[in-house]
């Protein structure tokens, strides 16, 4: 169905994204070319594969299909060769990273509530799914995840995943669903860009504190 | 039957407890207030969700019952509030915590023991739930774990977990061992801070080894 | 048959080399020695622990059988004990480490392709088996991974595994086939510390790009 093609495709250029972030993260850390794809990877795959962990959903995606892995790697490696102008695109690149970010929380709502789970674990897998493969990528670069303390990136994936699960419960056909969750998520993302939008935040300095 | 409702009263106290110190740790990297969520949440379950999947023991806790994960979303925004009193409270705080690191160290045992596995396992996997949560806390915060460094914390929750294990194996009826391992793993937990008790200290730092 | 027991034997040099690693690695943090102990573990099993939960394959080895964790418990202490004289045998180390790497790589590659996977996914999960515990390491000790930097540790991995599963697929003798494999990735790991191989650096600087 003309449907399943362009998730499939939507889902392609989010991978895809996710491992060219990976790659410049990598970059920023001077790894080698072997880091670099490994960043990558696991930037591109990471969500994905927790989710399906918690889930205990085997076989896992990329283990059934080595393609993805490959298709990730080489887009790793491309990255590595157009970095030179990346900064002349890192608008287009924003977007692409956008589309990525809202097809992960789409899909991953979807998929969960396919293996039948609750609306509620379906939202949350839409989260880990959208923004996990992020924090994966800044644990192994030895960074505090961005997506905690920048432009509402969690909570594009919170709402948008919420979004298609509310109109998939009120019968919305999944055709119209998907398009208007799609369209929201990436919007919601480019405008709290745009306008510099951000959650408040939690600043707790008092050090004496020796809890943990 | 009261032993039952009592573990889970003190079980509920310790996920909130360890929501807590996720959510103060967040608030000292200045996250907005979804990555306090979900550094809250994951400490919270990520000990137990760390043994389950290595267990292989699926769905897991959290998934089934998505409303632990709405009251420790609730417990973290709550620390938000109470914060800046928290500094008063931090005695109470630290028994809190102390009483969770006990039941959460014993629970694990437990469900080991009664999944099958090997008393050996189940003191290990006593330990994981116990601390883990608080270790990838820590990764996520970007900082080197706290319990490899500070005042017995996963020795406690090894000798914890390996009383309730070897009473359990000698016979020692359930109610009377639960009570017995808490009030130990709580009781050793508050004197080690109290005290001041640590562990020697492993200090190596030749730093032209390069064998990694 | 006299195979098993030679690949099992490289296998526990290789889990104890690991294991003396991740105690290292935890001294130039100044852990406490339960800390040490900890760290020696995961280094010593991560890689294969992740193989397996991600292939979706349990129990866990060390689930099955403690002993082996009760030996990397006591291979991490050791450590602790000898590593005044360790500089004085670091060459001997980085040999024994080398080996691992190569027993790791061949065992995750033998494991996935008995348990029915494809052969690349037999590589990847070589990679895995031999790199992901000096990764974890890392991360537990709030490092960028050094495997992502140094001296073709990763490289050397997947083109182990690759052989292995290249010879397997063209009807070469298992126990030619692990011989082979094991002396041309321990040889490439020797030559590359030895000779200083590294591969090309990706260095993106670019800083006020925002995209993640």
């Amino acid at each position: 169905m003309l449907e399943v093609k362009v998730i499939s495709f939507l889902w392609l250029i989010g991978i895809l994204a996710e491992a060219m972030t990976g790659a410049l993260a990598a970059g920023k850390k001077q790894m080698d070319l072997f880091g670099v794809v490994i960043i990558g990877c696991v930037t591109a795959i990471g969500g994905g594969t927790l989710r399906d962990i918690l889930l205990g959903n085997y076989p896992l995606i990329w283990i059934e299909n080595v393609h993805y892995l490959i298709a990730i790697a080489a887009a790793s490696l491309l990255t590595v060769m157009i970095a030179p102008v990346m900064r002349h695109l890192s608008k287009l690149f924003l977007a692409i990273d956008a589309i990525g970010l809202a097809v992960f929380s789409i899909i991953g709502a979807q998929k969960t509530l396919m293996l039948g789970f609750s609306p509620e674990i379906a939202i949350v897998m839409g989260v880990v799914t959208g923004v996990f493969g992020g924090v994966i990528r800044d644990i192994l670069c030895n960074q505090v995840p961005l997506i905690f303390k920048k432009e509402l990136y969690a909570l594009v994936a919170l709402l948008t995943a919420s979004a298609y699960v509310a109109m998939k419960f009120n019968g919305v056909p999944e055709w119209i669903n998907l398009s208007i969750s799609l369209v929201f998520g990436f919007s919601f993302r480019m405008l709290a860009i745009r306008y510099k939008w951000s959650m408040p935040k939690f600043d707790y300095q008092y050090q004496s504190d020796n809890a943990h």
